[in-house]
C-alpha cells in the first residue's frame, strides 16, 4: 500500500528511487514489461514480467545502473496525456495499456473506483517514462546513492489475483543518507536475529504442528515455563493489589454472545459454532467479560458496599485468525489474556483506574520497558456515544485526572473511543525501538446494563455498575514473543527456563555436580548438569547459544572449597563462590525479578 | 438394574420388602396397578398406577401395613405356571400382561431379549402374588419390622420409555437389623449434609449458569482459590519429583483423532465438531495423549540418553457428557487433569511407575485419604492384546515389581487392561466409606506406534518408547468436589478460601484491625475483615458457618499487646497470641499443608 501523506519527503526519495530502479531493470532486460511501482514503509518495490527469473548478482547490477541513473542528475518531468497519448507511449507495455484502460474508466491503478480527478499524468527522467501520479524529487542528484539498498526478490501477481501472470517483484530501501540506511539494515539484522519464530527453535520453547493447526502453539516444557513464571508473576501482583481470581473456563452458550451483542459485532472473529441441536449451539469463549458478568449475576445479590469486585482470569481465549495474518506468538488463535474485569460504582472509576495503571507500571518496569506511552481515547463529537453525557464526563474526567496524580504522559485522541466508553492504551517501545500495544482500560457502560448487572444502592434502589475492563500485558503468548525479541532470547533469570547448567571438568566431579544440582533444585532453582562428552569449551559455547544466565565450572579446587565458578552468559567471569553463596545470590536475584 | 449376584442375603431381603409394601399399597388402593419392582443398591422401589398421587402420609401408612404383614410371619411360595395360567392370574394387571407376552416371546421384564430359561414363575406371600424370578427370604417373619424405611416418591415412565403412562414409584431402603438401617440412615444424611452443591453455594465457591451451558462449571473467586491451590500442590511436587509442564491449548484438528484412534472409539463423547471446510474441522481437546505425543515428534530427534521425558500438563478437556449424567463438579464436561505422559525406554518403566506411585502417594497422604487399594488391571486370555507377549510380560513385571517394592497392597485383576497395557487405578475411600477412583497409571504400547513416536537407542536404531499415561487426582473439578465433601467443607488451612476473619469487639479498633490484616496479607495469608454490624456472637456464627479456620478478635487489651484473641471454626479457643506468633504458626501450618 502506498505511504501517505504524499508531501512526505520519504515518500518522494522511495517513490524516485522505484522508477530509477524500473530503468535501471529496462536497461538491463529491454525487452522487460513493467506493472506497478509503489513506495512502501522504509522502502519501494517495483513489479516487472521478464524473460527470466532474476538473480542476486542482477540486483548488484540493477544497483550499479541506479547509481549511474542517479549521477547523471537528470530532471523528474511531468506531463498531462490524454487516454489516446498514454496508449500511443506505452503501446509494447500491456500493465500500463490495462491501467490506462482503467483509469480512461475512473479506475485506480489498483482496478478500484477511483474518486479523485481523471487526468492521466506520467513522469520521465531520462529515458524512462512511467505513468504516474508523483510526487518526486525534483533531479536524480538529490537522491543519495549510498543510501539505498535492493533487498529482495519475490514472486506477485498482477493485481494481486493468482489468476493472473506472475510478476517478479524487485523490493528496495532507501533513504535520506547513508546514516539512516546504516541504522535501518542495523535493525533490520538485529530483528532477524532476535526474531521470536527463530529464536523459539533455537531455544527449544515452542513448535506449531500441521497436526494441531495453524496458529495453534506448543509449548515444551522449557517455554511453559516462561509463560508460567509471567502468568505466576501478574497473579501474584494481582492479589497483592487486591484483585481476586475467578475460572470461567472456554466454552459458552452462543446465545450468551447473542445477548451481549458480540455474536453480530464479532461472530466473523470467531472459531466455527458446536452445533448441538438447533437449540444449543456452543463457542469457544472469543473473550471473558459476558462469562465474568454472568458469574457477577450468578452471584446473588450485591451491594454498593461489597464493590468494587475484580474478576481476574488467565483464560485461554480462541479466535479465529485470518490464516494469512498469523505470525509466529505474536498473532495467534489461542490467546491466554491477562485479562480482569473490575466491577465499581461511577465514583470508583478514578480510584480503579488508577490501581490498574499502578500495576501495569510496576509491570512494564519489571519486564524493563521503560519507554512508553498512553493513548486516551475520549468521546468525539459523533453521534455514536449511545451512553448519557453525564456518565462520559464523570469517566473522562476520572482517567484524566488519575493519570494526572500518577504523573502520566498521556495524549487525548477525541473521538476514538468505542461506544462503550473511554479507554486507555499504553502503548510500549521495545530495545529495537517497535511499538506494542500492550495494556489496556477500557471503561464499559453498555455491556452491563446489556447483561443485566445489578447492585443495590445505598437508596436501596437497584443501580447498573460500571465495568473496567483491563489487561496487563495483553495476552501471554504475544507478549512472550515480544519479550523474546526485546531479550533477544537471553532472559532474565527469573524467566530463564534453565537457571544454570553445572559443567563438570572432569568424570570424576560428576557426583560433587549431582549434588550441587541437587542442593540448587532444592532451593527452588531451574539447573541442569551437562552430561555430554563435548569438551569445557564447547559446553560454554552451547550454554551460551542456549542464553543460560549462570554456567556453574566444577573442578577439583571447587569441590574442595564446596564452591562453584561462576561464569555469565554475558562472559563475564565471577571466580569461585561458595554454593551457599551462590544459591543465596541467585534466589536473592529471582525474588527481586532484577 | 437389579443388584447381583442373586445370592446377596440383601438381594433376598429388598427383593422381599418389594412384594411386601406392593401387597401394603395394593390394600391401600385395591384398584392399584402393579409394573415392577426390584431390588436396588440398598433397598427397592416398586412401580404403581394408583388413582391419586401418593402423599408422605400414605408412606407411613405403607409402612405400617408392611409391619402387619411382617408380623403375620407368611411364607413366600414359588411356582410355575404356563403362559395362559400367568395370564389368568394377572387379568386384571394390564403391566403384568405386558410383562407375560414379553416373557413368552423370550423378552424379559424391560423387553430386552432374555437368553435364560422362558419358564414362567410366580412368588406369593399371604393374598399377594407377584410374576418374578426370586430369591426371596422364607417367610416375612424372617424380615426386621425396624430395619426398613420407605425414602421417597418419584415419578417414572413404563419401561422408562416418556410415551409410556407415568408411575409413581416408591423407595425404600432395607437392611438386616436396625442398627444397619441406622447406620445407612447417618450415612445418607451425611452425605446430603456434605453434599459438595449445597456447599458450593453456601460457601460460594462455584455457579451453573443457564447462560453458559450444561456441566460448565464456573469458580467464584473464593472457588478459583482452592483449585489454584490444589494445581499448585501437584506442579510443585512434579517438579519436585522432576516432572516438567507442557502447554498443549484446547483445540486440534479433528484429523490428529483419527490418526491417534479416538475418532473412532471416542467420538460420541466429544464435543461437536468446528467445522471451517471440508478439510480443516477442529475438535475441543477431550484428552492430552495425542497433543503430547505430537509435542514430543515436533521436539525433534530424541535419544534413548534423553529419555524418560514426562510432560504433565493442568489442561482443562472437553467431554460431551450426556446430560442426565452430570452430577455437581462430580460429572461435569469441562475436566482439567493433572495429567502426565511419560515417555520411556521399556527398561525404564518400572522406575518411571515407581516415581508415580510415590508421588501419588504423598498427595493422596496429604489430602487424608488413608484409605486406598490398587487395582492392577492385567492381560488376560482373551485374544484383544494386540502388543506382542514379551512387553507384557515386561511391563507387567516392572508394575508388580514397583509395588511390592514400596509395600503398596493390590488386587490383580486378570483380563482387565485395556488393549494398551496394563494399569493400576488407585480407588480411595473417603470419611464416608465412598470409594472414588482417582489415581491411575497406565501403561500404553499402541499409540505411540500409531502416531510414530520414535528414540534412537544405544544401537542407533530407531525405537518406539513406552509411554505411562498418568493421573494424580483425576481432574481438578472433580476431586474438588470429593473433596468438599470429605471435608464437610471445613478445608486444611492451605485451601481454605479465607484463612482467617478478623473480627474487632468495637469500632475503636477498626484501625488495629486494618493494621492486623495488612501484616497477615503481606505475609500472604488470606484474611478479610468482618465489618457488618452484627453482634460479635453473629460474626463468629457467620464465620464458623463459612468453615473459616481462623477467627481473630480483636478488643483494646488485644490491640495493647500487639496480639490477637484466636478461636478455631471447631470451637475451641486459643486465648490471645502475639500478631507475629500468629503469623509465624499460620504459616507453619500453611507450609505444611498439614
Amino acid at each position: 500500500m502506498p505511504v501517505t501523506p504524499q508531501d512526505d519527503p520519504y515518500y518522494r526519495i522511495r517513490h524516485s528511487l522505484a522508477h530509477v530502479m524500473a530503468q535501471a531493470v529496462l536497461e538491463l532486460f529491454p525487452e522487460g514489461k513493467i506493472a506497478i511501482g509503489p513506495p512502501i514503509e522504509n522502502g519501494f518495490y517495483y513489479d516487472f514480467d521478464l524473460p527470466r527469473p532474476l538473480t542476486p548478482d542482477d540486483l548488484t547490477a540493477i544497483e550499479a545502473g541506479m547509481r549511474r541513473i542517479i549521477a547523471k542528475d537528470v530532471p523528474f518531468i511531468y506531463r498531462e496525456v490524454s487516454p489516446d497519448e498514454a496508449r500511443a507511449l506505452f503501446r509494447d507495455q500491456p500493465y500500463k495499456l490495462e491501467l490506462i484502460d482503467g483509469l480512461a474508466q475512473g479506475l485506480d491503478e489498483y482496478g478500484e473506483t477511483h474518486h479523485g480527478d481523471t487526468v492521466i499524468s506520467t513522469y520521465r527522467q531520462d529515458t524512462f517514462e512511467d505513468l504516474c501520479r508523483g510526487p518526486h524529487v525534483e533531479r536524480t542528484g538529490q537522491l543519495d546513492p549510498e543510501a539505498f539498498k535492493l533487498t529482495g526478490i519475490a514472486g506477485a501477481y498482477w493485481r494481486g489475483n493468482e489468476k493472473n501472470p506472475q510478476l517478479q517483484r524487485i523490493y528496495g530501501t532507501g533513504w535520506a543518507n547513508k546514516a539512516e540506511l546504516d541504522h535501518y539494515l542495523f535493525q533490520l539484522e538485529e530483528a532477524r536475529r532476535r526474531d521470536h519464530r527463530r529464536l523459539g527453535k533455537e531455544l527449544g520453547l515452542f513448535h506449531f504442528s500441521d497436526d494441531i493447526g495453524p496458529g495453534l502453539p506448543l509449548f515444551t516444557p522449557r517455554g511453559e515455563i516462561i509463560r508460567h513464571e509471567m502468568e505466576r508473576f501478574v497473579r501474584e501482583l494481582q492479589t497483592k493489589y487486591g484483585y481476586s481470581h475467578v475460572w470461567t473456563g472456554n466454552v459458552v452458550k452462543e446465545s450468551l454472545y447473542k445477548k451481549s451483542g458480540h455474536y453480530d459485532a464479532y461472530r466473523e472473529n470467531m472459531f466455527p459454532p458446536m452445533v448441538e441441536s438447533e437449540d444449543l449451539v456452543f463457542r469457544l469463549k472469543p473473550m471473558n467479560c459476558p462469562s465474568h458478568m454472568t458469574l457477577y449475576k450468578e452471584m446473588g445479590i450485591h451491594s454498593y458496599r461489597d464493590l468494587p469486585l475484580r474478576f481476574a482470569e488467565f483464560a485461554t481465549l480462541y479466535r479465529y485468525e485470518d490464516s494469512g495474518a498469523l505470525h509466529g506468538l505474536t498473532r495467534v488463535r489461542a490467546l491466554t489474556q491477562d485479562d480482569c474485569h473490575i466491577f465499581c460504582r461511577p465514583d470508583q472509576i478514578e480510584a480503579e483506574f488508577g490501581l490498574a495503571l499502578n500495576l501495569i507500571r510496576e509491570v512494564l518496569a519489571t519486564y524493563k520497558f521503560g519507554d512508553y506511552r498512553v493513548d486516551l481515547s475520549l468521546r468525539g463529537a459523533s453521534g455514536k456515544y449511545i451512553a448519557d453525557d453525564e456518565a462520559w464526563d464523570l469517566a473522562e474526567g476520572a482517567l484524566r485526572s488519575a493519570l494526572d496524580h500518577y504523573g502520566v504522559q498521556y495524549r487525548e485522541a477525541p473521538g476514538e473511543a468505542a461506544i462503550y466508553g473511554p479507554k486507555a492504551d499504553f502503548i510500549a517501545r521495545d530495545v529495537l525501538g517497535r511499538e506494542w500495544q500492550l495494556s489496556t482500560i477500557q471503561v464499559d457502560f453498555i455491556q452491563p446494563r446489556r447483561l443485566g448487572l445489578e447492585y443495590i444502592g445505598e437508596d436501596n434502589q437497584p443501580h447498573t455498575p460500571v465495568v473496567l475492563h483491563r489487561a496487563v500485558t495483553g495476552t501471554t503468548e504475544r507478549f512472550l514473543g515480544v519479550l523474546i525479541e526485546h531479550f533477544a532470547g537471553a532472559f532474565p533469570l527469573w524467566l530463564a527456563p534453565v537457571q544454570a547448567v553445572i559443567i563438570p571438568i572432569t568424570d570424576k566431579q560428576q557426583e560433587y555436580a549431582e549434588q550441587v544440582r541437587r542442593r540448587l533444585a532444592e532451593a527452588g532453582l531451574r539447573v541442569e548438569i551437562d552430561t555430554s562428552r563435548d569438551r569445557m569449551q564447547g559446553k560454554i559455547r552451547r550454554a551460551q547459544l542456549q542464553k543460560i544466565p549462570y554456567m556453574l565450572i566444577i573442578g577439583a579446587k571447587e569441590q574442595e572449597a564446596d564452591a562453584v565458578a561462576v561464569r555469565m552468559r554475558s562472559g563475564e567471569d565471577l571466580g569461585a563462590i561458595p554454593v551457599a553463596a551462590f544459591v543465596e545470590r541467585a534466589l536473592q536475584e529471582v525474588r527481586s525479578r532484577a
